[in-house]
C-alpha cells in the first residue's frame, strides 16, 4: 500500500451501512488490494449510541454528532446512509462545503436537491458518487455514467422498485389479492410500515429521474410525467393479463421520441416471454437501448443489505483510487440539453389494458365501444366471461368486469374517452387503465 | 476542452475498426465531452491502402506501416484490430516498449500471450484495456474489473460465442440439423469461412480464460480444462432436451468449489425457464455470482460492428480520462492466487445427458444400467420412444436412439463408465455426453 489510507466518516448504521462496515472490516477482505490502499473508519454517526449494533467499531468510532464526523479535517469521504432529505441535505452540503467527497443511497436526496447537491460539489472540487441509489446491487450507475460513453442512449425501460415488484409477482404467482400480499410483505419485513413510496410509484420514479439525467443530461420534475401505482390493481387484472399472454410489472420508462423525452411509471403490461415480465421477486431490472451498443439488459437484486453495500463499496474503490473524482465533471449531468423537452403525457402513443366494471344489461358494450370510437380509439380485443365474479349495485343490476385491449393510441384521447365513460350509468366503478409495452 | 486532444494509432480497418472510427467522426458525436478532449486518429495501418473503404479519413492516416503507426512519438494509445496472435502480438509489445497505451478486442492474444502483455505494460507503466475482448458490446471487464470490487467472485456462467448460440438457437427453433444451419449462417456472414475456432469452443474459452483470470486472479491455460465443441450435437439431441424440459446451449463455466476453480466450456442442457437458457441468436449472456452483490446478469449483443465498438470507444474514453491507467495496475490479473488450484476434471461433479444408439435387442438397456450401477452412476431417467428413427448396423440390426439422464456424479466415474460402455457390441455409434447444469 503506498498511499495512505482512505479516511471515512460515514453517516447512519442500518442495514446498508453495517454491510459496508461489514465488507471493510472482513478477514482478507479483497477491497483494499483493489483500492491499492486500506481504508479507515473514522466516524459512525448514529442517532443513539447506545443502541445495540451487530457490527463491531473500535471505541470512539460511534458518535452521535454528525457535524463533526462530517468536519473532522481528517475526513477524505463522506458517506451519507441515514436516508430522509432533511438531515441528509444539510449534512451531505456541509460535507461538501468542507472539501470532502460523498458518497450517497439517497435516490430521494438527489432526486428532490440533486441539483444543487451536484453543483455543490462541482464549484468546490469534490465528487459525489451515488451507484447504491438505484438498482441497489446493478452497476447500472457506472454504466450509464462511464461505460456507454460511446452511445446515444435511446431508452430505458426498468424494474426498479423490488417491493412493488414482489407484491405483483406473488399476486400473480400466488393468485392472491393485492392487501394479503402487502400485509404479508409488511409483517416479513419486505415492505415498510407505510410502504406508500414503494407502491404509489414514487421511489421508482425518483431512480428513474436519476437515470434520465445521468443518461440524457436532462433533469425531469416528478410533476413533469405520468407516476401510477400499484395500489389500484385487482387480482383479476393479473388473470386477465395471464389469459391474454402478459405479465403487469410497475415499468419505468424513458424514451426519446422524434427528440423528445417520454417518461412515466405505471404498471405496464409486458408480454409473458420477455426477459422483463419474467424478473420476478425484489429483483431489478433495466434494459437499456443505446445507438452503438444495441440493447443492453441488467437484472440483479435491486435492494438488500449487501447488494447495496457492494454498491457503496465499489464507490468507495473508485474514490480511494482516483477515478470518481476523475468521472464526477465529465458526467452528464450538467448538460440540462436544451433540445430535449419532456413530451406531454398526453401525445404519449401506446396501446391500453382497460378494465371497467358494468351492468349486465343489453348495449352496454356498445355504449363503450361507441365512446371509444369516436374518440378514434380502436379495440383489439375484447374479454367478458360467461361466468363472472358477481357483485350488485344499489339497483339491483348484476355488476361483471370486462376488459378491452385498444389499438394504439394517445394518453389524451384515452383521456377524453375516458371522462365520457365514467358518465355511463352502466360502469359502476373505477374504471382501471394501464399502458401496454411495446 | 482543456486537454489537448488524445492522439491515436488504430490497427487494422475491418468492420470493428471502421465502427470505431464512425463513432469518433460522427457529427455531434457525444464522446469528446464525455472525455474531456477530443480524439485525433493519426494512423490507421492497413495491409492494403488502395482498397475501397465504407469510412472516410483525412488523407495521410491510412498506411500499410503498422511499425510507424505504433511508435510515431505523437501518438497516445494504439487501438489494435487486427486481429491474429502473430503480428498482433509484435505490434502491442512494440506499442508498450514505446510508452503507448494499448486498447485491444483480441481475445485470442490475450488468452495466450496476455501474461506477457500485461507484465509488459505494468513495467512500462502504460495500461491495457480489453473491454472489447469479452462479450463485445457488454461491459463485462468493467464490471468484473472496477463495479464489483467488493465483492468476492464466486461463479461465472455464460454464452460467450454468438456464432455457435445463433447454431444451437436455429437448430432447436426451426428443427434444422446442424450443418444446414452452419452452412447458411456462412452464407450469411454470421459464420467465418473457417468456424473452428467458435463452434468447439476455442473462442468461449479464451474468453473465459481473462473472466477468470481477471474476476479470481488465476490464470488458468486452455489444456487445463474440459472444452467441448458444438460440432458433434445432432438435432436429435434439441429434441429430447426440449422433451425434458431444458434448452442446449455452449455454457462458459468458472465456479470456486471447496477452494478449487472449476472450469469448463461444454454444451449443456439448461432448465427452460432460467434466462440464459433463453438467451437466444448472437446474444451473449453473463451470470455472476458475488458474495455481497448475489447473482447479476448482463445480456446483450456479443459481437458485431457497432457493439464492439461501443466497447472499444469506452476503453478510448477511460484512456483519455485517465482512468484506465489508474484502474490497469490495480486489476486482479496479477494475483495468481496460489490457494485456487483448478479441479481436476474428473472431481468435477454433475447431473449428465447421455445418448446412445443401439441395437434394438434384448438386455441392452439392462447392460447399460449395469455398467453405470456399477461404477455408481444412478439413472434419473430414460428415453427411449416406440417410433424412433431407424438405422441399420451392418449386420442388419435396427438402430434406435436411447437417452439417459443421470444423477449426480463425477466426471471420472462417468469417463470410466463410459470406456466400458463404448465395448458393448450392441452400442453402435460415439456416445453424446453433456452435462446437465444445477
Amino acid at each position: 500500500m503506498a498511499d495512505s489510507p482512505l479516511k471515512l466518516s460515514i453517516l447512519g448504521l442500518g442495514t446498508v451501512a453495517s454491510g459496508v462496515v461489514r465488507i471493510l472490516t472482513a478477514e482478507n477482505e479483497p477491497v483494499s488490494r483493489r483500492a491499492g490502499r486500506s481504508f479507515d473508519i473514522r466516524h459512525v454517526a448514529v442517532r443513539d449510541v447506545s443502541k445495540p449494533r451487530d457490527v463491531s467499531l473500535p471505541d470512539g468510532v460511534l458518535t452521535e454528532d454528525w457535524q463533526s464526523a462530517v468536519s473532522d479535517p481528517e475526513v477524505d469521504v463522506v458517506v451519507e446512509l441515514m436516508g430522509g432529505t432533511m438531515t441528509a441535505r444539510d449534512a451531505v452540503l456541509t460535507a461538501i462545503a468542507a472539501g470532502k467527497h460523498v458518497i450517497t443511497a439517497n435516490k430521494a436526496l438527489l432526486a428532490e436537491y440533486g441539483d444543487e447537491v451536484f453543483s455543490a460539489a462541482r464549484e468546490k472540487g469534490v465528487c459525489v458518487a451515488f451507484e447504491a441509489a438505484v438498482a441497489g446491487g446493478i452497476p447500472i450507475i457506472a454504466t450509464v455514467g462511464r461505460l456507454l460513453t460511446g452511445n446515444r442512449i435511446r431508452s430505458i425501460s426498468a424494474i426498479l422498485n423490488g417491493t412493488s415488484n414482489f407484491i405483483l409477482s406473488e399476486m400473480a404467482g400466488k393468485r392472491r389479492p393485492y392487501d394479503d400480499v402487502l400485509a404479508e410483505a409488511q409483517a416479513l419485513g419486505y415492505a415498510e410500515a407505510d410502504p406508500t413510496m414503494d407502491v404509489d410509484g414514487t421511489d421508482a420514479a425518483q431512480k428513474l429521474v436519476l437515470l434520465t439525467q445521468l443518461a440524457l443530461g436532462k433533469r425531469v420534475d416528478l410533476s413533469q410525467f405520468i407516476r401510477q401505482g400499484i395500489d389500484t390493481l385487482e387480482l383479476s387484472d393479473m388473470l386477465y393479463a395471464e389469459e391474454l399472454g402478459y405479465r403487469i410489472k410497475l415499468l419505468a420508462v424513458t424514451r426519446v421520441v422524434d427528440g423528445q423525452l417520454e417518461m412515466h411509471v405505471q404498471p405496464t403490461l409486458l408480454r409473458a416471454d420477455r426477459a422483463i415480465a419474467q424478473t420476478d421477486g425484489a429483483l431489478n431490472i433495466v434494459e437499456l437501448e443505446g445507438d452503438a451498443v444495441g440493447q443492453l439488459v441488467l437484472s440483479g437484486a435491486g435492494a438488500g443489505q449487501m447488494p447495496t453495500a457492494s454498491a457503496v463499496v465499489a464507490d468507495l474503490v473508485d474514490v480511494a483510487i482516483g477515478r470518481a473524482q476523475q468521472t464526477f465533471p465529465l458526467l452528464d449531468l450538467w448538460q440540462h440539453d436544451s433540445r430535449l423537452s419532456v413530451l406531454p403525457p398526453e401525445k404519449i402513443e401506446r396501446r391500453y389494458y382497460l378494465r371497467f366494471k358494468v351492468a349486465d344489461k343489453p348495449h352496454v358494450i356498445a355504449d363503450i365501444a361507441d365512446i371509444l370510437g369516436r374518440h378514434e380509439i380502436s379495440l383489439a380485443s375484447i374479454i367478458q366471461h360467461e361466468a363472472p365474479e358477481v357483485d350488485a349495485t344499489e339497483s339491483g343490476d348484476v355488476i361483471v368486469p370486462l376488459v378491452i385491449m385498444t389499438h394504439r393510441t394517445t394518453e389524451g384521447r384515452l383521456r377524453s374517452a375516458e371522462s365520457e365513460l365514467r358518465r355511463l350509468p352502466t360502469i359502476s366503478a373505477a374504471i382501471m387503465r394501464m399502458p401496454v409495452a411495446d
